[in-house]
């Protein structure tokens, strides 16, 4: 058991994701005592993304008129795969040319504070267990459903990382062995079939092929027009083509989800990322298709629920992470 | 970390298949010093079970010229999905009528002795974990694949059994989601592809259908002649229409392990049951499917090992068990 216990003092955290880069000063209770936006511009490469890691953390730092030893440490949340003893991210999807990258200690080296380095949607696992929907549970699985699908596993309240840093890769897990071909290498990944991009994808396709829909005016003839958010307000609407994209792609979460439950019988999965948002919408079906599917005594002991922390699982389960490297 | 110190007696262990019952009296250095089968006869129902179980452990006992006062405890594995609080079998898809049947205690009043009971794909797992091909592993999953497929996990060197004891069900794990459908209730289950029946299945249905093959004279017309054994034999010997059942049975078989791999990352991933025993015929089609489908630092961090322990596996993992309660 790693219970973040006694005082301490707050953690600076930073979430890299492939679209922006979020800093936070936390407390040990889980406070968010300031937080800053901005882009990360990742098709500039990792090193024009490190410096602006860097600028966030400086401007943190004066934002909130603390100094370096007023923290506890620092605490990097990316989205890439992590080698956590070296503290390198091995490789990203998102964050195009990062390749064993040492961001741990570049962080270490430039402030000469403790740092730390988590994979984003294993700190938005351990964020949500500690201070979101699953507080309180001992085995979990948490889900991020957005332009990609990642995920993070809580065993015996820990976070269970894998032997390289790569578990809860739950997105590439074939679901249709006869899918489509996926850029993994893999075949009717879960990803292909559920994300947010494949929402929007499938949506975009079926108006070029002439379905009847209110996106077609939003689209307008380009395909980029369309985004899951837009699908999701259109079936919100009763848009039928809108409705129907949704609930196959929450078909395959479904399936990917039952999976997962027969694997682990968790006792809670977290759905959280953009897609999450769509509410009934998404969990309905993938409810249905959990307790069709999986097996009885274990679809029977799930819960099945919507992260709680929105955009600040990342930074507040970096926190996490480094409260409990220090008293480990 | 629960590890097995010091000098203790030896456990009386018991594994309860749908076919056998194999009892054994193992020492704290894993050895086995007595062991005898039985049928279990596991359509008689759970009491005429129950009672050659009971009727194992006395003979067992007579056998070994040991008393009860000689033991550390009794360990059962069995079939089916536990209740690891309560020591109860809550339902077996192999053992017919077994519902709600409390037998550790069962066990513990009949013969006034601690006792311990584990699901016995679990109690494999421990055994392989301990003494046989995952020795050293911190995280591992062992899968068996015979008549079924069940499986294991050992995370941070220890049992995960789940929330309410049914991790592991690798079998009902839907790796083609336009497949037939499985008695579970889901359709397309790794178990109705990859298992022994699957594949004995398959190749009687294709010679039924006139195809070719060296088992045309064996099944002579009666789909039940015809086992993955003698299918596997029959490919050992070249049979072109065996060599593909095998290797179309396999293939799926590594989507399910890819899937596994991209969850949880394993050090080891080892393969049990008898269909194990096919050895490069099984093997190499699932390490091919791995190394294309799994996420590339998965793929390229796991081991897929053949078991070593055999039949014993079970009742030395549920000596493992015993020994861990005893000392935890």
């Amino acid at each position: 058991m790693q219970e973040i216990t006694g005082h301490r003092l707050p953690v600076l955290a930073v979430d890299i994701g492939g679209t922006k880069i979020l800093s936070a000063i936390i407390s040990s209770e889980g406070e968010i005592i300031t937080r800053e936006y901005r882009l990360a511009l990742a098709d500039e490469g990792p090193q024009a993304v490190i410096n602006r890691v860097l600028l966030a953390i400086d401007h943190t730092l004066d934002q909130s008129n603390m100094e370096l030893c007023d923290l506890d440490s620092i605490s990097i949340a990316a989205a890439g795969a992590i080698d956590y003893e070296k503290g390198i991210v091995t490789l990203s999807p998102n964050l195009p040319g990062w390749r064993d990258i040492p961001l741990r200690d570049m962080v270490r080296e430039r402030f000469r504070a403790d740092s730390w380095l988590i994979n984003d949607a294993n700190a938005a696992a351990l964020g949500e267990h500690h201070y979101g929907a699953g507080r309180g549970v001992k085995n979990l699985v948490f889900i991020t459903v957005s332009t990609g699908i990642g995920g993070g596993i809580i065993i015996d309240n820990r976070l269970y990382s894998g032997t390289s840093g790569s578990a809860g890769e739950i997105g590439h897990t074939t679901v249709d062995i006869n899918g489509p071909r996926c850029s993994c290498g893999n075949v009717g990944c879960l990803e292909l079939l559920a994300s947010g991009a494949a929402i929007a994808r499938e949506a975009a396709k079926r108006i070029s092929q002439g379905d009847r829909s209110s996106l077609s005016e939003i689209m307008a003839g380009r395909i980029e027009n369309i985004t899951a958010e837009k699908v999701s307000l259109a079936a919100q609407s009763g848009d039928s083509l809108a409705l129907e994209v949704i609930a196959v792609a929450a078909g395959y979460l479904g399936v990917g989800i039952a999976n997962l439950v027969n694997i682990f019988n968790p006792e809670v999965i977290i759905i959280g990322g953009g897609v999450a948002k769509m509410g009934d919408l998404l969990f309905e079906p993938v409810r249905k298709e959990v307790s069709e599917r999986a097996y009885q005594l274990a679809a029977q002991a799930v819960r099945i629920v919507p992260a709680q922390l929105g955009e600040d699982a990342g930074v507040l389960g970096a926190a996490v992470f480094a409260f409990q490297q220090g008293s480990g």
